[in-house]
């Protein structure tokens, strides 16, 4: 094994991390961590560290760190067959049948699954097809999509431009033409504090119209949404949501994307998203629980009256000409197999909807009373602290003091990783699904000390 | 295992093939393989076929198949560490080490490597980073890119406008109007059969002025090509192209992308095409070359002015907002550290010079003095036949009559894998870069049969 400084130096000097701070890691002043190994909920640094990994990664690692079963599913396929292309019909094994396993998850009017490789690629995989659709269809015009301001869909130029969050467009020139943004579904930043819930959901079908009508629906092609919204807050939807965004849509012929990313495969205590909120989405985006983040992959799953009109469009012009060499990749669908296996086996999807209540009822006793926490929220294996100046007026403290990171900080010296999210002083929790009772317990009371230590 | 019969029906049912005709695979009518495993420059299916890859998947499997160094190297981080996100200064001995690597064989004026999952997101960072980089010099309205008609740059949105093959953009809306296309440097296909390569390099450096004059230099961020055409249909540059090519990006300020996707990591007897050819690039693209796809990866290798701007950005506006949740995953960088052992240590990049120039005498011998055989032309490890109704006034076959496509079905047949490249007649080699003179003899004398079966 190479020396700690050694390998500390090769990254100062070779690697440009994603979402980091350039200057300063380069400089040697910002955070470095070196992650050796892991564990159930916990990972293992070269420092010594062990870690309770609340936000499993980025909220992917469902099932937990040091899985054999998977990790062997991996070592078998590497063996037998690393990588053959998807393309003009090929397939393995293991693709073939992760197929066959996801469309057995997915609502029933799906119909087939895309493969790719991470959330991103997927979302932009679902504009090409959306645009696509409307072109086969004959409506050229129809194609601009609808986001969320604090959806989060990816960092690429169009799914970057559909993530509503200003870190991903200021300086990059996003969001794109084609990508217009409407309200967040998000109670607790409602613009008049008198709204009731039902209140604030009649407010964002207010939005929505109002853009509709605005640039036309017959230029509008889809709606793209998180069951819960992810990185732009953890944050649930108000009661009746869903069900009056998509009367909305279908009243104007827009397809519904559900970006599933993060909960797909169980994170909300049901199998998608989109079960738990009744949502009947045309495009359904995959990735984090597929494998787990063993190995990447990701997917877009297409309806039944999508796939007709995508198949007729071949039918007309040829070959779809859409893909990536990794499409498909046998590693990542022989990782899938086993984390779907490994999910039903021990009864995840189960313990999210329970363990993740026990986390989030646990968080309120041991925070609810703090004069700087103003909300408390969270569904299945999700939880959010928001944190504020001042309850009653419900005043938000100034972005520069940056209270979240710090007391995300704090935590991190008692050994637990969360996540400070990156639009508010939010403290965000995804830990893996496979959590016990008593790491929610420490959790919550790591939380409610580092916020102490921050705040008093 | 299971059989042949319920593996193709769940296929032909849930699969969502990427470049595949959608309505016939789903009829049951389209090709299909399930593809088992391989060794050296073969696979095997499950129909019990034993097949010769000369395209080595899609050009990307440059080590070959079966190759235990990798597989294992996966299997022992797939133990240790399957993944931690590399966001915020977090890093693995692996993802390290293979920057280091990779950064020990770039070009020396190279400074960074930044590390994605295919060519198509690379790109997209790619074009992130030259919005970002004008934006932090004050420079906002420096922002087109051009891309060559031709090129292959992926298939996303933006990643699919800078390729320059209609199938990529029909039905799409593509390409965006941010990306601009000038002239192909494919000498055989030259507007005036009567130019020299000097003249067409002349012909090329003028469309190339004409365009920067019509769109203004203050509009043009960058130039984006492949050392040598790929997809486009296999072309290595004419003789001065690059030299005089980068004279009139110099003049402009216009930054250089090298996509060396194809080529990176030997494929042109070089290290990376842009050492090959002189290049001196802002941006590398790396993917396939990287982990020869045993796991997916890819990268963008960024120069050191350009990392100065990039640090000087997060200096002035903070954190860099991009970033992919598997950026750097462990197991991609694993087999990434083996590859580039495993290519040093069998001498593979010697081995594509050597070898690839037998295959393309082989080539050459077997096939041209065929009537239909307008051009023989390779690079290293990379050969093209393109195929003409007429050599003396290369007339080119009708599209519709797919020729290039039955050559390459009568060679499947034979037991070898070429690539009919998907605008022109042409045929495609890209063999794993461990090809042995017999199999380059073998692969000649197929492709010699396959055209006399279809063209007498």
């Amino acid at each position: 094994m190479l020396t700690n400084d050694i390998l500390s130096q090769w990254d100062r000097e070779n690697f440009f991390h994603p979402s980091t701070h350039l200057g300063q890691f380069a400089r040697g002043e910002g955070a470095q961590r070196i992650v050796t190994g892991g564990e159930g909920c916990h990972i293992t640094d070269r420092d010594g560290n062990r870690l309770l990994d609340a936000f499993a990664g980025l909220y992917c690692v469902n099932v937990g760190y040091g899985r054999t079963e998977i990790s062997e599913a991996i070592a078998k396929q590497a063996r037998e067959l690393a990588y053959y292309h998807a393309y003009a019909g090929h397939g393995s094994e293991a693709s073939i049948t992760l197929a066959k396993m996801v469309m057995d998850r997915a609502p029933d009017h799906m119909a087939r699954v895309y493969f790719g490789l991470g959330g991103s690629d997927a979302n932009e995989t679902n504009v090409k097809l959306i645009w696509y659709y409307n072109n086969i269809l004959g409506r050229p015009a129809k194609k601009k999509i609808i986001s969320r301001w604090r959806g989060y869909h990816g960092s690429g130029l169009m799914t970057g431009s559909l993530t509503g969050l200003e870190l991903f467009h200021k300086k990059f020139d996003l969001p794109l033409t084609q990508v217009i943004h409407t309200e967040a579904p998000y109670y607790f930043r409602r613009p008049d504090l008198a709204m009731t819930e039902a209140d604030f959901v009649a407010h964002c079908v207010d939005e929505l119209e109002k853009l509709i009508a605005a640039e036309g629906a017959d230029t509008i092609a889809a709606f793209i949404g998180e069951p819960v919204l992810g990185t732009g807050g953890i944050v649930p939807p108000p009661a009746g949501y869903w069900e009056a965004i998509q009367k909305v849509l279908a009243r104007h012929d827009i397809l519904l994307v559900a970006d599933e990313v993060v909960t797909g495969f169980g994170r909300l205590g049901s199998m998608f998203g989109s079960d738990h909120y009744g949502m009947k989405p045309d495009l359904i985006t995959i990735a984090k629980g597929l494998t787990s983040a063993y190995a990447p992959l990701s997917g877009s799953i297409v309806s039944s009256a999508m796939w007709e009109v995508l198949a007729r469009g071949t039918d007309e012009n040829g070959v779809l000409g859409h893909g990536w060499t990794y499409s498909a990749h046998p590693i990542g669908a022989a990782a899938g197999i086993a984390n779907l296996d490994l999910i039903d086996r021990l009864g995840l999807v189960e313990n999210a909807g329970k363990t993740g209540a026990y986390l989030n009822r646990a968080m309120a006793v041991a925070l609810g009373d703090h004069a700087h926490v103003g909300d408390i929220r969270g569904e299945g294996m999700l939880c959010a602290v928001e944190l504020v100046a001042d309850r009653e007026t419900r005043t938000f403290f100034d972005a520069s003091a940056t209270t979240g990171a710090k007391v995300v900080g704090a935590m991190l010296k008692r050994g637990v990783i969360a996540r400070a999210m990156p639009q508010g002083d939010i403290l965000g929790f995804a830990p893996p699904l496979c959590l016990t009772e008593a790491e929610a317990d420490h959790i919550a009371g790591v939380t409610a000390e580092a916020l102490r230590e921050v705040l008093g």
